[in-house]
């Protein structure tokens, strides 16, 4: 590597870094997130958990409500026993509404995960809840959208609150500070490929 | 709700049901997967981070490569202490490369910090292998793309390896079985909001 060489980077390097001080400089405001997953894509719900996982490490409390997956076993939730009480979990969901088959059932199990989502909001020591495939609650109308919309607009201040699944109404997006949608560039399943332990659950 | 509305719904899940295990049933390969998380959108190193804990919450042992990162502190890095020694931790990166402003740097940190990836893949011992920002140095030729693409295709049987980063190279994507292109739809840094802790670092 020349020297010249070195020098044309280090210029380049030190002009970047101007622009991307100045970048930083001009974000000051501090709040509390309302964020959403969404997209047919992988790494929704994983990606929250990673968020969890990131605000464990400060030693801060967070809270998750499973709205619609917790018919079955996920590592995630063994894991997080690890924080004992620095995680505050509920699996509400008793699985996929192809699998419980009863519109009721899956209405009541919705209505009571987004009781204990309010209670999670509203308790100070928590400052992460993650409301884990609730986009599939308010697609299928399991949960009045707006009533739900209204009460993460009005989180206290200084909460994040991740929302998980996919097809994200609208009237969420809107309310949202961030909104990432995962894109399936390309997926094993399309290959065969069976959902494994420690990649699927 | 009436009882003929609860039965139409019941018998739609029914088809639903078996069109869905119809799907699983084709489903019959298990393999250790290439796993890319790219594009511009939140949640590539957060959602690698949130399958590493769904992997330990089997007991099962995780590595992480930090390609790029590594200058400042991370949540995820002190959570995963939690775990002991079922998680091996390298932070090799020191920082954009805008921060080093030394491109021999960069490149000698992006060889060694190959060489450890090299070494958790190569140990039996280990599930999952995330190799944090490993696009990056990719992108930026600190590597040579087809000795590590090579290398990532020939991984041992069964082991889960995940690179992270912006821009994945599409020799990357060829190899990978599976890709997640994480789109930025809305962020909250363009309204002027800060980085925050345990939601960006």
């Amino acid at each position: 590597m020349k020297t010249s060489e070195d020098e044309r980077h280090k210029a380049k390097m030190i002009k970047r870094k101007a622009v991307q001080d100045a970048e930083v400089a001009k974000k000051t405001i501090e709040k509390g997130l309302l964020i959403v997953n969404t997209g047919p894509g992988k790494g929704k719900s994983t990606a929250a958990f990673g968020l969890a996982l990131r605000m464990l490490g400060y030693g801060r409390r967070v809270g998750v409500v499973q709205f619609i997956k917790g018919a079955w076993h996920t590592g995630e939730k063994d894991a997080f026993a690890a924080f004992g009480d620095k995680v505050v979990w509920h699996t509400m969901g008793e699985g996929f509404t192809w699998e419980t088959q009863d519109l009721k059932r899956d209405v009541a199990a919705a209505a009571a995960a987004w009781e204990k989502a309010l209670e999670l909001m509203a308790d100070p020591s928590i400052s992460l809840v993650v409301l884990d495939e609730l986009n599939i609650a308010l697609r299928y109308d399991y949960l009045d959208l707006d009533k739900v919309v209204e009460a993460l607009r009005n989180r206290r201040e200084g909460l994040h609150v991740v929302v998980t699944g996919r097809n994200a109404r609208p009237t969420l997006i809107e309310a949202a500070d961030l909104v990432t949608e995962m894109g399936a560039v390309k997926h094993h399943f399309s290959a065969g490929v069976k959902a494994q332990q420690g990649i699927e659950f």
